[in-house]
């Protein structure tokens, strides 16, 4: 059992970062598993992930008389409050989190199950390190998968005349559940600027991508009809603009004029199980910072 | 020394067409190597390819008493005479060509040697099966690399004011040294569409492109900017529509927030060597047919 | 609903094979939908797919008066008659299949079920044009997804003392269920060469493949000790010789130093899936040709 | 013109080693553009890369009163002076290099020439960061591209009889130019240990690598027989053990049943080509750390 805490920052990039933000995990006895940094240049901003573990059982050794090593757990608690002044000193935005809180996630999807039942089998075999409560549908599709998983799953239709009312159920839903993260596995209805407000960062969605980009009703018609050599998929967070907010991962395979609408649509299934499950892991990982409309993934 | 002939075929889509035309390389004694067909269903078209030997020494054993075989070098020109009637009955486009000839191919440049660079080296290690004579650039940059691969440069420089005149002068160039391809070797000047019009599927260009795809100055400071994870090339046959001619063959790389824009160029500046020499290749070796605004490449 | 007929043939090259194939078929009113050979030079093998339509109503249109044309469907049985001959004059090996026919498959597993979850998931999607009326494994993890799925499921326990009796079980089961097609879905047990004779080319399984190769019980800890940048699955044809039957199959995925053997194992498990699931459709949809201790694979 | 400092440290793992070197650096007044550090947990051990500007106008600037900031040049003498009893308290190994001091590399190279073209024009086209004095081939093919790039190149044949006699003549050009890393760009031969062991971690070679793994003097005729469906190229650090030293990159190519021998082989070349330029960049930006028979490559 993992018994982590992931310490995300981001701020301005300034002289000394790493050696203040090393020099009190260091004081405080934090046995540093993991530890990366990024800059980037062009906008002078700062980015760090550092995971220790909370218990002194694992990981490296103190030697002798060298350092303030405690055999006690790592204090958590302690730990922020002493982070806090010098966040603020810093101009930090930061979360830290342990990993014995499970993030809380709700699954969204309609008729197209692939990616669904994609989550749920990774979830069930371990591979996605959190809770999953709730499944929404605008289907009924889902429902069967959702039972042999052992998730409740809510029936939540929309329709252009009902969408305001359907979305404040989804948002009760959420709330009720106390979600952390939504998953738009295949959700085929737009969520509104309202809704997405209330979890910024915190929605992820796959959709297709292709060289050059199709838009419109059927991008797999559109791409056939191109004759493109390449598709792909994208998965990234959701903001206000539709399919444009930063993006976590994308991956493309290969087609030739032997491949029909229909080959190119299984092939894009595979994509996006791929490009949205890995997006799911990193986030539950706590590896991904967004900054302007785009993200450092740490790996 | 390869001697084959090659025929490719485009026409619409009916019953018997195989049957038709192998029936008739079989009767000519035709040694087929390579054969392959594709059709397209939405549109109805049907397309081929066949490659056989043109000496009867190597290739397959006609078995005694079997098959109307013969010892003799296989006759190209009867054969076109024989197919030329049954070409017109069934409505197909064809052309007929022979490893004899070889190609004569016109390299265009700027002031970026890449793919130039990469060109000539393949040519010259015996990748590309064709005669280079010509290289023409509006800058200066290629002509030291040019001497050393032995290829006479042209240097054409191109103004707003002068675009007219420097498109006629290259079109003499190319008519003197009879060429039947151009490649734009990352050639940074648009052609004309009357230019464009006097090489139809015998201009071939290459590009980025990104997910989801940048137009502009400087795409790779868009996708930097957009944070993309995966960037592109595409190498197409040139049409009067800028870019959007029919695509031969796209690739991407993976790159991720450690990546600078310089970073970007570079890997964006592999990708284009290799889809390009990958396009030439395919093309040179007769394996590429257009038809709208998309390609069938028989691999 | 696809109704269609696959001629797969295998045999001596010789001139004329393509031209009287597509000759028969042309007299016999077949609407071709796709056509691929495939010859290998230094064997002197020749390859061949050819699939069209079983009734008259889809496809090309022959035109007025120029083709033995019929609008009443293909006539399957007097085909197989008429190209009998054909083929024991010219030496071929043939299959020739309807999709009418439903391809039987039975899934065998042990502990580890992420390749069995996808398989039933791409059945249920309707990616696999096949039967599984059958599942085998020596454990019991499968049950809730077999019952899940609605496969009946049969728990063969497998020891070295009880080895022979086991097959000898799962052999009169494939018999009973008169399977055509055995998919080792990561089945942690080795079939007796006697097994495997019952069904050459007919047994799928996947396995890891390494940069270089990896043998022995744990894999993934090999290549993370050696330190290699891509892990690889292979797909192939299960033969007498271990791990070694044709290959139909392989993709890789690029790793780096800040990955784990448990990350090593997660990527693992989605190639394993990939590569695995394309073998299955190609199989199903007769695009694969064994010769020797290779396929051929008709995309 | 880049001017920067890069520090590389290896050392058994311990709390508090970021906080310390950082510490240090940020009591220098280090201005950081990059960190990274990896944690080998198995092994207990512990890897960094840091660069850091050594003139003070560029990079993040230091608000007012909040860091010892400097405005002159980084005085990296001192820095040296101050770090080595820490290093020494805390048994690192590292290598602290300048940006000032360009490394200087000798080629290797036989009768096939892509990878040496290659290099010489990205080195040319300033991709490579680094002085090429000397190339040595047992071969006369190198020496009119020698030529054209500006390299002098010098001859030593190579024969079974005069083996030791020729790696002294290469050692002594070696040690005469004083190179720092030697390429061997499809070199042919094999190197003694005793050669070897004069250039740890400074010899970088490319060979083919497959799936599965073959050895021996035709590879690619193997690979065609075994018929595998993707070849591959492994970029790594020469050890007396042959093509067996720590990995530092690999790539692969998905081919077909319709490749043959050649096509494999020309596929060959390109990954070749793509594999070794991005490891001797890598070296060459000091991304590399070896431990064991392992690379870190910081990217």
């Amino acid at each position: 059992m993992k018994d982590t805490a992931v310490l995300l920052i981001d701020c301005p990039d300034r002289k000394g970062l790493v050696a203040r933000v090393s020099g009190l995990l260091y004081e405080r006895g934090a046995n540093i598993l993991h530890a990366d940094q990024h800059i980037d240049r062009d906008l002078g901003l700062f980015f760090m992930r550092v995971e220790w573990s909370l218990n002194s059982a694992n990981g490296n050794q103190p030697e002798k008389g060298t350092a303030p090593a405690t055999s006690s757990p790592f204090d958590l608690n302690a730990f922020h409050e002493a982070f806090t002044p010098l966040a603020a000193e810093l101009g930090m935005h930061w979360q830290l989190t342990s990993s014995a809180r499970r993030p809380r996630v709700a699954l969204f999807c309609s008729q197209y199950l692939h990616c669904m039942a994609d989550l749920l089998h990774r979830w069930r075999a371990g591979e996605l390190d959190c809770d999953i409560p709730l499944i929404v549908s605008n289907h009924r599709e889902v429902e069967n998968l959702a039972a042999f998983y052992g998730v409740p799953s809510e029936h939540v239709p929309v329709t252009s005349a009902t969408r305001v009312q359907a979305e404040k159920k989804q948002l009760d839903l959420l709330a009720r559940h106390q979600i952390d993260l939504v998953i738009l596995a295949r959700y085929m209805q737009i969520l509104s600027p309202e809704f997405v407000a209330q979890y910024p960062a915190a929605i992820i969605n796959v959709h297709h991508s292709f060289l050059p980009a199709f838009t419109g009703a059927r991008p797999y018609h559109a791409a056939h009809a191109r004759g493109v050599k390449l598709i792909g998929a994208t998965s990234h967070y959701v903001t206000a603009i539709l399919d444009d907010g930063p993006i976590i991962e994308q991956d493309v395979a290969r087609i030739s004029h032997r491949d029909q609408v229909e080959d190119l649509v299984a092939r894009g299934r595979d994509l996006e199980r791929m490009v949205l499950s890995r997006a799911v892991r990193w986030h539950l990982d706590r590896r991904i910072l967004c900054y302007g409309n785009k993200t450092v993934v740490f790996d």
